[in-house]
């Protein structure tokens, strides 16, 4: 018993030792609900102050090493409730695990990314490349097979931790292998035949940027895209054969019209009220009809107010509440994950003499593998933190709180206010008058005005210049002392907040960075230096400012920033899609399109290049769009952004079409369809972003200003001993320095207690989680009925597949 | 007691009379709860069949009389709830009170409607007349008088009804009073000067089409679009600010090169800016730039990504969010309004003697006012429907349904479930062969491969046809076939199920219709009628029954039906801005576009017009834009929409400014800016709608598929007699024979009661009942709290300025 009492022994590993045992460790857990003994003071300082005998010490040994590894392992259970990784993938033995280690690093996702960059970048230097970039076969194929060789190292270290049967089994590395075949065989095809043939699965290569750990935003959105697919393909479907029953019509109408060159045939008719779907063609396409009878014009308008304005408002409402469901539910499902990984760690944190809670000793335990970079006090605190019963345990009920609190990052609480409290009077004073000057309406009304005169300004200087180039030789007058004023504003502001508390704030950084831009611009005009010109320019982006002056604006912005990296992603994602239709596109259309090139096509004018010499003048004709083309992989990106903007794309279209076959239509529609499914995404991205965001507001109205979450949390000087106590006898010197720092702090202004304010910002799970209050407590509660049936399975022999035999395998193993 | 026992006695004018009794009616509602002595059976028969003597002749006359005043006032305030009429507009006497039966009228409503549109169609025929149509001064000025006059009258008589002193306080009417008197002097002015002159001022004529009773939707859309305004505008400022920055930035990068006429001055630079958020000239505005150095091309990528894909759908979703929380409060609104309606109704239906409800004698005398087309048994039963206690007596509380049950269309549950019934044995038997043939899964999908099959042929039919007159001489056998068996089909199911059954499912009337277009066509065929041959090509609607097959489809189909009359009234709305524009661009432009007109413009291709002979052939080189002009109001139109579409808009902006002053482009401007708020209000309307949809059926899953709503209300035969009774002394014969007709047919099925079904079609406020049915609850209650502060009011004779003394001056002056 004293053994038992002074040294933990994990709960599961026992339950694994002594094999009778074979009630559901959670069952076991309700049913051994023991008081903690120690009564009091924590744990862990009773712990490790006990005497140590010879056998003991092995004993104690033993059971150290049996809480490393559930330590490790309650660490990778909550990395992959984090993660959103199944528990599947879960590590099952010591290879796996090294592998896993291996696998799960910042290192080896960097060199994921950047074998992945590299592979994608490769398409700037081969075949139809960038002309500066062109790199001879060889060189290319040779990097391409180095950067695949290490794709399969990165393959061969994920089969080691996940094992030969879940690898088959995970459908997003099976893909990827079959690709790294292809590309392999590919790759060496080229070396040996010295030339590049047509490679389209290069199209392919984004698969392997898309598996990177960094990108899973990326995979979310394409998860999102390929969900809300069949609604509307639907959609799509519904609109297409209203395509085909107006071009039945329309063919019929104006084919007699032998000067309507848009429906002379049914595939014309078709492709032209699909460019019409797009408006590009219009009016263009009615005029010849419209000129032979104004009557006809009725067709177009009711074909435009179906499709356009009706089904095509139907397709972003079908996905945009397709897009909202799946948002909730995908909430839903994280949230349950997570629920689950703290579950697992839990139980493998507990021990058998206090099944109730975690002590701090476990707990510390844990973080040192969950988050190694984590200091003493910043563990303690969380633990604190997690501890809402206050007592020596933290139960499974606060331990749920874990993924909230461990995000804090916690400061001891100042007991000053601004930073120049401690400064001598008279300059305490000089301070503190700044200060409140700073923060005065007065100056920040006048700081607007200012703002204001400024644009006002620059907008009429710039209208009163006429073309040219009107970089002054001379810095004018103006500009001095704009920035003046802008550079006293940063000055006061930071000498008045200090500059921590003052480049806190977003918008004083923007400041700050517009004034610092205006002031390089400034360097670049007193000494000329020509290409930095651009920066004068982005002046004007100081009227910004303005915007903070009403509530909406900061609304807007606010959720501007917040949308802003998965705005990002979505962005990533579409250039995704913009990678492999460029790569189609240029085995494709690479070459094709030159100027005066379609001369028999009905968009000739757009491709004209004429240099007619008029008189002693000479006077060039372009149409220009032979710039649009295909040529290397950033033209093609070009023309991919034009055709996504889908005004005039249907030039680009026919001008491709009559240089190679009609079929190649196909291509610039099924790209039209991929990015409209995409920005429809998008919009309804951002549609539910800010009604949501309103809703909250709403639901919230008069509760305080949004800072964050904010917790506090005060330790006594005895606790703060014992926990160093704890590390003195486990840990480096390292650790223990900044806990003997808040001692010596405590001391230094006695004392007794200190107080810590752990502080994150709030994400959109934490708005959710307040959304739908409710609704949670009912899926926790179906999530538990299920729990519950699935424990009462691992009492069955069949039952416990994974997770305990995964745990038995390994502690077989290791000890 | 025995009179008043007999004969009820009003509660409010007794009131009135006794004068010390100044505590307010509600409260006394509440404490005088008394019994109801009559006991069981209904009032009706008790009330009428008492003996009558001369003195209580005239006393039961002037009840009657001022019951009769009663019914009719309860009727106005429950006409008033159900149009959303204010109450302070409310008949305030008998003079009032004529005038408001006076216009509250269909005639009267049909001579606004009428005079509003010959006001708006004057345009036709008005300076630059569609050429067909145009009508000498002296005509159409006096036509314009004619109808000005008319309004005149209307105005008048609502000045009658509301008195001057609300008349004035009325918005709406001021405004209309105004314009109408602007209106009139002009029209002067023509006719004395027998010559049109700058007329903008008939852009404000479609305030009469507003302002009728008939357009009440369209001005609800008219207050939500100018309630989405303030956030519209405040984003739309966050965009026209960008829009400078980067004109500026652009007029700074692109104005050295000289052959990009895009940024060569400030103003062009925004405009050009302006035209590339609606993205017509994208890829041009690029091209000049692009071709010099193609990294300009960030340039715009960077506007659009952040004006086009954020910006822009940042302003639909700030007016979504605006338009469903409006949508949310209106329906509150409503909501309550209607209850105060039913609260003043219920106030003068309830006599002094059964304060606790109102019987059905006066509900009767209510109907003949409020619904004088319903026949005494659907009152009956509507009174039956809203008394859900079952006694004599409707309470406030039923009476509250009063607008949902008032709807419902009353049917005699019919003992037969088809139409043959009735029929001999064997028409019988082949009769439901018939029912089961075409109710049957095999049948219904026979009839989809069918028009999948006749869809496939017609493609490809058409498909091989290769231009010219197709119009075959004689009728195709395919086409024959089909229609055969779309005849039969239809025979089949008019037969199975009866035509009244077949004719009530909206699918069912849709293939009635093709059939019947496609049998026309088949006429017109037959029998050479060249003009009607647009009908053979209505065949492929057929196609749209394959859509009945997926339940999404249907789902979108019913909500696009749903949608339709608000879908209507947004369009008329547009249509109404349309008309607005029109006038302004027809006074300022027309006639400034024509053949080769704008030679000197960047657009000068578009308006060509060369008839080259080349060779002995005559090609014409056209460019055709001189057709979108606002030569008469038809043609402005339809270059509205062409503006509206957005495509290719600036060159019919260039064309027109080259003709003009730069100053035109305003107006254009300012068009696209008001289209895109409908287009957004529309766009949010749609998303709402079916958002709204979506979440009710989410919400309500698992229940029955959706019929309307059904009521079921079973009448025993003594009830009947003691209605007939009640009419008997009261009314016209006419009145009374549909009753006996129901127990006459009771008599000959032999049954001492009969089931009446009522049933009318779930509109948007019944999901939006069920939707907020918690809230509801509080609003009422926050509502009935305010109530009873009014109440209160109404006791010092400074509270009751409308209400009662509007009862009292009325009954004074009537009695």
């Amino acid at each position: 018993m004293a053994v038992s009492m002074d040294d933990d022994v994990p709960l599961i590993l026992t339950l694994d030792e002594s094999g009778s045992n074979t009630s559901a460790p959670n069952e076991q857990l309700d049913r051994e609900d023991l008081p903690n003994e120690n009564g009091g003071s924590y744990d862990i300082v009773n712990d490790v102050s006990s005497p140590a005998t010879g056998d003991y010490h092995s004993q104690q040994r033993s059971a150290r090493h049996n809480w490393e590894m559930n330590y490790q392992e309650a660490a990778i259970y909550l990395q992959e409730g984090e993660n959103n990784d199944k528990f599947f993938t879960h590590p099952k033995n010591a290879k796996a695990l090294a592998a896993y280690l291996f696998v799960h690093n910042h290192l080896f996702y960097l060199m994921e990314l950047i074998t992945a960059l590299l592979l994608l970048l490769l398409s700037l230097c081969e075949a139809p490349a960038v002309p500066i970039l062109r790199l001879g076969i060889y060189i290319h194929a040779t990097l391409e097979l180095f950067a695949l060789v290490v794709v399969v190292f990165e393959l061969s270290m994920k089969m080691r931790w996940m094992g030969f049967y879940t690898y088959i089994r995970h459908k997003r590395t099976m893909v990827k292998t079959c690709v790294l075949l292809v590309q392999f065989v590919e790759a060496i095809v080229v070396l040996v035949r010295q030339t590049s043939h047509v490679r389209i699965t290069r199209a392919l290569r984004c698969i392997f940027l898309v598996d990177c750990r960094y990108c899973g935003a990326v995979r979310r959105n394409l998860r999102q895209i390929f969900q809300s697919l069949p609604p509307f393909i639907d959609i799509l479907l519904l609109l297409l054969f209203f395509m085909v029953i107006f071009a039945i019509l329309g063919f019929y109408l104006f084919s007699s019209n032998h000067s309507d060159p848009y429906f002379n045939t049914l595939e014309n008719s078709l492709v032209n009220l699909f460019v019409l779907l797009t408006t590009s063609n219009f009016p263009d396409v009615m005029m010849p009809s419209y000129s032979r009878n104004p009557w006809s014009c009725v067709f177009f308008i009711v074909y435009l107010s179906i499709e356009l304005y009706f089904i095509m408002n139907l397709l972003l409402a079908v996905v945009f509440d397709t897009f909202s469901d799946i948002e909730k539910r995908k909430f839903k499902s994280l949230l349950l994950h997570k629920r689950t990984a703290i579950q697992h760690a839990y139980r493998l944190l507990v021990s058998k003499q206090r099944p109730s809670g975690i002590s701090f000793k476990q707990f510390e335990g844990l973080m040192r593998f969950y988050k190694p970079r984590m200091c003493a006090r910043e563990r303690y605190l969380t633990f604190k933190a997690l501890n809402q019963s206050n007592t020596t345990l933290v139960s499974l009920k606060d331990f749920y709180n874990f993924y909230e609190v461990v995000g804090l990052k916690w400061k001891a609480k100042r007991n000053r206010e601004h930073w120049f409290d401690d400064l001598p009077r008279t300059a305490f004073l000089i301070f503190k008058g700044i200060n409140i000057l700073v923060k005065s309406r007065a100056f920040q009304y006048a700081m607007y005005t200012v703002v204001a005169v400024n644009g006002i300004w620059i907008l009429i200087q710039t209208f009163m210049l006429q073309g040219g180039n009107f970089f002054p030789r001379d810095v004018p007058w103006s500009y001095i002392v704009f920035l003046t004023i802008y550079g006293v504003e940063l000055l006061l502001k930071t000498t008045g907040l200090g500059p921590i508390e003052y480049l806190s704030s977003g918008w004083n950084l923007f400041d700050f960075s517009v004034t610092l831009f205006a002031f390089l611009g400034l360097l670049a005009l007193a000494f000329n230096m020509e290409p930095f010109y651009f920066i004068v320019v982005l002046r004007p982006l100081q009227l910004l400012r303005l915007f903070k002056l009403k509530k909406r604006y900061r609304n807007v912005l606010d959720t501007m920033f917040e949308l802003f990296p998965r705005m990002a992603s979505l962005g990533l994602t579409l250039l995704i899609f913009y990678y492999s239709f460029a790569i189609v596109g240029m085995e494709f259309f690479s070459g094709v399109v030159y100027p005066n090139c379609c001369n028999t096509s009905t968009v000739a004018d757009a491709y004209r290049w004429v240099n007619n010499t008029v008189g002693n003048k000479t006077v060039v004709e372009e149409g220009y769009y032979y710039l649009n083309n295909f040529d290397n992989i950033l033209n093609s990106f070009v023309t991919l952004f034009e055709l996504t903007v889908v005004n005039d794309w249907y030039i680009i279209m026919e001008g491709v079409t009559s240089q190679t076959s009609h079929w190649s239509r196909l291509y610039f529609m099924i790209f039209y369809i991929v990015t409209m499914v995409v920005m429809t995404i998008i919009v309804a991205f951002i549609l539910e972003a800010f009604v949501f965001r309103m809703n909250y507001t709403r639901k919230n109205q008069g509760s305080e200003e949004d800072n964050g979450i904010v917790l506090e949390k005060e330790i006594a000087k005895e606790e703060m001993a014992g926990v160093i106590e704890l590390y003195r006898r486990n840990c480096a010197a390292s650790e223990i320095a900044p806990l003997l720092k808040v001692i010596a702090q405590m001391d230094k202004y006695e004392q007794t207690s200190m107080l810590f304010l752990g502080r994150r910002s709030r994400t959109k799970s934490d708005l959710s989680m307040k959304m739908y209050e409710e609704e949670i407590q009912e899926w926790y509660e179906e999530h538990s009925r299920k729990e519950e049936y699935q424990w009462q399975e691992d009492v069955f022999p069949s039952g416990n597949r994974m997770l305990s035999s995964g745990l038995r395998q390994r502690s077989q193993t290791v000890t």
